[in-house]
Order: C-alpha cells, then sequence, then structure tokens
C-alpha cells in the first residue's frame, strides 16, 4: 500500500514471494522485460543468508533454509533503503557449497525498479512496509514439488531420493508454516506464475506505466529546471 | 488465455467472479475509471437469471439464486458474442420482487471494454473461453458474511434474522461448491477486492494500456485508409 512512498523514492519495490517452484523467476523476467533490462534490479532473498563462519561445517551443513531466522533480514532492508536513498551497495552472495555468505560480493546500483525476490519476502513487517506491491506467486503443491524435483536433480546434481527427503523433511513442513500464510499479505496473487500469460501481462503493463510515468516526470523536471535557469 | 482473440475483436473481455460481499463492484467501478466510463460495458451475471413465468409464485420464491443452473448462460453467451461482433442487444432485466424475468429489457451497445461481473462467471467452459483475463476477488468468509448482511439490511429492508437463514441454508454451501472452486479458473486473484488499492492500480494499468493501444491502432488504420485512398 505504499503508492505514495513508491512516487516520492521515484521507485516502484515489488516483493515477489512464493514457494519453491511457484514460477518467481518467470514472473521476474517478465518485469524485467516490460521495463526494460536496464531499468530493473532484481534482489534475490537468497543471497541474504546469515553468515556463519563461526559455526562449524558440520554444524552448518544442517542449516534450515527454508525459515525466516535463516536470513539476514536487517541487512536486505539497509541496502534496499540505500538504494532507495539512491545508493549503490556491495550485495552478499551466498555459497551454498560451504553453506556460508562468500568473501565476494556483487556491486548494485539503483534502479528505478527493484524486484525482491524469494520464499519468505512477505514474512517481515519491515521489509513488507517498503514494498509498493506485494506479489505471491502461487502454484499446486504437486507441480512445485516437480518443479524443484526437476532443478534440483538438472542443476546441481542431487539425487531424487535426497530431493524428496529433505522436501519431506524441511521445505514442505516450513512452506506450510511460514510461507503459504504470507499469502494474506500479498495485494496480488498469481496463480500458476510461470505458465499464467495473461497474469504476466497485466503486472508487466502496471511496471511499464511506473516506468512511462517516471520519465515523463523526469522530463518535467529538466524542462522546469531549463526554465528556471534561464 | 485469449490475448490474440481479444486483438481480433478489438475487445477486452474481463471476467470478474468472486463471492457475495467479496468487493466485485469496486473492481468493476476501477476498471470503468480506468478505460473512461464511455469505454466500458458491464454486464452483470445476475441481470441473466432464467425466466420462470411458467412456474407458480410460491415455487418462483424459493429460487436458489447461488446455483449455476438458476442463470441462462446461453443468452448471456449469445449476447456477449453479438456484442464482440459489434451489434447492440437488449440485456434482460430481472425481477427479484418478482422472482421472474421483468418484461423490460436494457438497449447495450458494444464497448472496448466488457466486463461480465458475477458470483458465477468463471464456471461455466463456454463463457470463461471467452475471456481475455479472469479475475478472481477474494475475501475471508466473515467480511464478506458481514458485507452482505449491511448491504441487504439498508438496501433491501431485510432483517438480520433472515440474512443469517438465507447465508446459512443456500449462500455459504453454494458458494463452498461452487463459487470457490472457480478460484482455480483465474489469471489473477484479488485478495480483499474493494480495499486493495494496490491491486486495482495494477488492474487499471492493464486496462489503460489495452484502450490506448486500441486507439493508437485505430489512428494507424485511418492513417492507412487515407493513404489508401489518395
Amino acid at each position: 500500500m505504499n503508492l505514495a512512498r513508491s512516487a516520492e523514492t521515484q521507485t516502484l519495490v515489488i516483493g515477489l514471494a512464493g514457494g519453491t517452484g511457484s514460477g518467481k523467476t518467470t514472473v521476474s523476467e517478465a518485469v524485467r522485460r516490460a521495463a526494460g533490462p536496464e531499468r530493473v534490479l532484481i534482489l534475490p532473498q537468497d543471497a541474504y543468508y546469515r553468515a556463519q563462519s563461526e559455526l562449524p561445517f558440520a554444524v552448518r551443513e544442517r542449516t534450515n533454509y527454508d525459515e525466516p531466522s535463516a536470513f539476514d533480514t536487517p541487512l536486505l532492508i539497509e541496502q534496499l533503503d540505500a538504494l532507495l536513498r539512491g545508493e549503490a551497495v556491495a550485495r552478499p552472495v551466498y555459497d551454498f557449497a560451504r553453506h556460508d555468505r562468500a568473501a565476494t560480493t556483487v556491486h548494485v546500483t539503483p534502479r528505478p525498479v527493484i524486484v525482491v525476490e524469494g520464499i519468505l519476502v512477505l514474512h517481515d513487517p519491515a521489509l513488507r512496509e517498503r514494498f509498493t506491491l506485494r506479489v505471491f506467486v502461487d502454484a499446486p503443491p504437486d507441480e512445485r514439488f516437480i518443479r524443484r524435483l526437476e532443478r534440483d536433480v538438472r542443476e546441481r546434481g542431487r539425487s531424487a531420493q535426497s530431493v524428496i527427503e529433505q522436501y519431506r523433511r524441511s521445505v514442505k513442513p516450513m512452506h506450510d508454516l511460514f510461507v503459504e500464510p504470507t499469502k494474506a499479505h500479498a495485494d496480488l496473487i498469481i496463480p500458476e506464475g510461470g505458465n499464467n500469460r495473461v497474469a504476466l501481462e497485466v503486472l508487466s503493463a502496471f511496471v511499464a506505466s511506473f516506468t512511462e510515468r517516471r520519465s515523463e516526470r523526469a522530463t518535467e523536471r529538466r524542462a522546469g529546471q531549463r526554465e528556471g535557469a534561464a
């Protein structure tokens, strides 16, 4: 409900939540295309997992990545606020092999559209209130599991059995406990995220209209400044 | 999923479903403002309740208005198709006091944006496939009941007790049986319909972008015709 704030900071901040395999990435990509890639910054919540260098590897290996306390949300908020003030930030990188924050960072610069994307971005009230638009991408649990299975086997070289075990032990209970309830905070629910072309068109029209209005305002401001200077 | 068809007929057809008291009217009004009132036709599904003059009043009085068979869906489809071909139609009027279709009709003309609005507009597959965009307006059941109670007492002079009885006997069971499952056919779910200003902005941006593109195409066509004539 932060349309006023968005006009003030000249930045559209979209919070994009949804369970594993719901199609968040496809929605992010649609936003990026709608606004023009150079105008969009995607902040993945999973870059902000807590640093835990003080713990031994055997403990880090058992990290529960599906609960809110796994994230360094204060850092995410701090960096989002800096970006909204027009400052660049050194975005952390998470090393899933070492189960710890990486030594490297990514230099990211402010953009007119920021997408904060991740399973639990609608969980924390302080983070949530910074979003202009809160989107929850929704897909049936069986379809979400299948997509996660395919992705983890293909891209992460994991066995189907290990994916199933992790899903039953942690992903699913945490989803039901923490992710699903955040749907109540959404302004918009997109069913079948990735395959829902019509919803992507609707969201894209909103993003495009924001970036167009922003360009018009910038043109008007420059015209005003030239008049002031003359 | 009918963006192609919508480009062809030059008409944006929005199917707007949701339970009683979900805020469908507020969403319709937002669409009307976004496109400009003269460009939008709202077709309320409850104008298309079946004629039942052959039944005695005592039977008509017990009409179950919350189930799919209460609607004359073939007529709604026939009139929608006529409008999409650019023809005007005589839209029926329903007389809830007599529990029958009224003798009068309303003359409605084709418009660039048509909103088909009602509790069960996403139920019938043949109707559903005519929609460019399928929206389900969602609100918690207690809130929906409260709004219906307030509306029926204020606008229809009914007692709280009679509203409660009808709700328990028919409205709620039919909602759970027929209305709620149609959410699965939605392209977009708008939680808390009427109070969700951000979702209304998003939907409005889509409608406005459609009507603007349509005007541009019309201008191009006219320019093309002038060139052809010259």
